[in-house]
């Protein structure tokens, strides 16, 4: 695999100052215009030590405008970093949209150096690469240009590099004991990044191999690998933003179509929903009819299997509140203790009581330890990033517990139908959204999901409520009528999203919220058998 | 100081609950209103353990809506936290505007235990008192609410709380021998609690001292407190916006005149400058004139004081170049080693050679060290804070490098000359300037401040090479020209800014600009000189 990096290729100086000044100016141009593009810039640097990355990553900075680079390396993590999932210090550093992030000794290293000290085995070493690409990838399915350089060095280049650094008085503090102790290690080395390159090599994530000894060849080969690559990717950018642009014009047609069927059925739906809400013994069971974009049909769906008849009297309920949060504020103490984080999703209809229900459980915790975080419209440095980015930033440290006042699941819930996603971007976040949270769960964060629904007579019921109770009535807005009209369309998107990413380590809970007393009790009940069982 | 908060006032559970509903619905609906306001409102806790300062901070998450209250207790920094100064982790967790931040055992409470502990003397303990003084002072001036709660018991009801506390076993995991070691501590803990109080208690951010002891009495005290300091304050903002809004206008109207005249002799200018660029021989010192708004008349400023003349020959710059950037890469090994972190900051004229400068010397730098920020226009998320809060949140980690491409100081060089920030604002500036940077140098930081000045015939002459320089022309735009419109009044603005700011452990370096080369070779060895100095 490193034999064509063993050539001993060289450029002369004069080659070199020939072309080198044109190159500069065309990566200031190309920096300027990548500015305005919509994707950001991932460039790895990995390989041998001595073979060149952090001059490399230096050179960059030099010969392009470090304002708009952002540079990386990493050590041991921070206790802040340690206490999140691995991928957490990665994240919080990726470049936003028009930038360069250079990462040296990033996701790569610590599983390479593992695997060739022996400390894991080949099979959990290619479970690192596995999330390793599954990381690449999402970050290059969002329109990240991710480039990978491996630089390399035969095993007598390595020496006689890490012999002329410690030479030079200037370079020597680059060179230190555990360079020559990796030195004796070549082989297995370079067999593990074999194995690393060979599996996470994409189309979407490619490796350049760089032979490293001549430091004018592996300059340009770096900065010109790099100005293609940009160059070439705002190209395929630029083309692949018309289609979603007409993509996004066709659903947003067809959304209006759908749109207007709705409305002209809604009057009646209102009047139904209306007469049912006065008399509940007439209440009927709507029948799911066919408004999903792709067509489908759906007999029933996991929402309407739920007993929404369940109700909880004042009596039981003030008994019940009072237990539950007694023994909620107990085992968080416990959980603060031993560091177990707590993440609580909640996800649910418009005035279908998250908000009740969140200040009913967090009313049971030492405000000291947890925090209520509402996700609505992303700021411009959110919109800059993944749409993972934001939530990312806010998982809590250790022994804290968070509650997500909604969260990833607007990308298949209200992003899907209303169009802000196209069909590939939604229907691959399910994807998305296992992998991180699996890397939560794997963590030790206890993560559980609350869908609350409610029926949609309850629903209107409480609309109307709202727009008489002057403290309340902030809450209502256009929006949740709009949405009330989809309401079939959301049902299939909760059944579908229920059905792809409810899992034993992170399942979604589903309340029936049509009384808020059993609701409120039920979610406090369910955090503290979640909380329990993790604490064993 | 604490007699009327040991007289035993109790609320019986009757007026409790006749008054609580109506409350509750004031505090939401107040909150609302308040998500719309232009200030942050920030709440202290501190007080005798037991007083109810955590139970208060959960009252409020239940009562009003917790999505829009951020809730922070401190313990032990992290690691992140104790490489920044002492203040870092409060100003990263501010709320922004419109919001409401709860803090318990904040910034009081270490400086407190380490009195009462004997381990800082009253002479230490008041220094401390006096930073709390002007952070809060900082965050008032720019129109957050600061509240601030001294939850009192008396001794012996304190000793009654901590029995009854460990005697439930809900909430026996509340005591812990410490709280029993500081009650034996009582009197001096109060002593010292005393003079802080005393000494913190302002004008801005008032100490509110609540009995504790009875929880209806003290919830009702905390919460009709704090409904009213929220109305009262919302109030206030909403007049003093209008005169805000009116000095603005004034400001604007005025700048307008003052515009109009500098236009009327921009075209001798022009030609002045364009005539002395082409003849370098007949160059002519241009007087200052008076174009300040505060009508003052300067004769020469530190500016004028500046050899302009000083170059340095090709060969010359190559040599100090090689030979200053090698040390530069020793020192910043050394720093980064002993864990001593830098922060470089560049001002100075439009075109007067920042971005080259700061390339120039990164190129001499490990890139896995160090990090150039530029700062623009603020994100909405700065926006929604203290101007100072984007310079905090990326203050480096202990040994990293960061360069600031502009910075703080535009305050009172932009804000102050176009007049988006007012006299008032600007003004102040000054001080909290200092403030923050000697929290900076205190904590160990090396901090160097560029000032980089070029002639104005200089930057005529740069503006037009950029105008035909096709990779360079992004650089010039419409803003540059006006803002060289208004060179006399920057000149004011720079020499202030220099005279004010300049300080031993944070100096300005004026950098003669005139000659690149001269420039960026006085640069570098102006950084090796601080961090040689620093090193020791």
């Amino acid at each position: 695999m490193f034999q064509t990096a063993e050539l001993g290729q060289k450029v002369s100086r004069e080659d070199f100052d020939r072309v080198s000044n044109s190159l500069r100016t065309e990566l200031l141009e190309l920096q300027q215009d990548l500015r305005k593009a919509d994707f950001p810039v991932i460039v790895v640097f990995a390989g041998v030590d001595g073979a060149g990355k952090g001059e490399s990553v230096n050179l960059i900075n030099e010969w392009m405008d470090p304002r708009w680079i952002v540079s990386r390396a990493y050590t041991t993590p921070s206790d802040e970093e340690r206490e999140r999932p691995d991928a957490w210090r990665f994240w919080r550093d990726l470049p936003p949209k028009g930038q360069i992030g250079l990462f040296l000794s990033c996701w790569y290293s610590q599983p390479i150096l593992d695997h060739v000290h022996g400390e894991i085995s080949t099979a959990q070493f290619d479970r690192h690469l596995d999330r390793i690409l599954a990381f690449e990838k999402m970050l290059a399915d969002d329109g990240a240009l991710i480039l990978k350089f491996w630089m390399h060095l035969g095993k007598d280049a390595q020496k006689r590099r890490l012999k002329s650094l410690e030479k030079d008085p200037l370079q020597s503090w680059r060179v230190n004991k555990q360079d020559w102790k990796n030195w004796k290690l070549y082989d297995r080395f370079t067999a593990t990044a074999e194995r690393a390159l060979r599996r996470t090599g994409t189309g979407q994530a490619r490796w350049e191999i760089v032979e490293g000894e001549d430091a004018r060849f592996r300059s340009l080969t770096v900065l010109t690998t790099l100005r293609d690559a940009i160059r070439g990717h705002m190209d395929d950018r630029a083309a692949r933003l018309k289609v979603i642009a007409e993509a996004r014009a066709r659903a947003s047609a067809h959304r209006n179509a759908e749109l207007a069927k709705v409305h002209d059925a809604r009057d009646t739906m209102e009047k139904e929903a209306a007469a049912a809400a006065k008399d509940p013994g007439k209440k009927k069971k709507v029948k799911t009819v066919d408004l999903s974009s792709d067509g489908q049909i759906r007999g029933l769906t996991v929402l309407d299997a739920m007993d929404m008849t369940q109700t909880m009297s004042k009596d039981q309920y003030g008994l019940a509140l009072k237990k539950a949060r007694a023994e909620l504020a107990m085992l968080s103490h416990q959980t603060r203790e031993r560091g177990i984080s707590t993440l609580l999703v909640f996800e649910g209809w418009d005035a279908a009581g998250k908000g009740g229900a969140i200040r009913r459980l967090t009313a049971g915790l030492d405000a000291r330890n947890y925090q209520v975080i509402p996700f609505a419209a992303p700021t411009d440095e959110e919109r800059a990033q993944h749409y993972l980015w934001r939530f990312w930033r806010h998982l809590p440290r250790a022994g804290r517990l968070r509650v997500f006042d909604r969260s990833w699941y607007g990308r298949v819930l209200v992003e899907r139908i209303e169009g802000f996603a196209l069909p590939e971007e939604w229907m691959r976040a399910y994807a998305e959204i296992n992998e991180f949270e699996e890397l939560l769960v794997r963590h030790g964060t206890v993560l559980v999901k609350f869908w609350l629904h409610i029926t949609k007579e309850e629903q209107y019921r409480r609309f109307k409520e709202r727009e008489t109770i002057p403290y309340k009535s902030w809450k209502l807005t256009d929006e949740d009528w709009r949405n009330r009209a989809k309401w079939d369309e959301y049902t299939i998107g909760v059944n579908e999203m229920v059905e792809r990413t409810s899992t034993r380590e992170a399942p979604w809970v589903l309340v029936e919220g049509n009384d808020k007393n059993f609701a409120r009790v039920k979610i406090i009940q369910a955090v503290c058998d979640h909380l329990r069982q993790r604490l064993g």
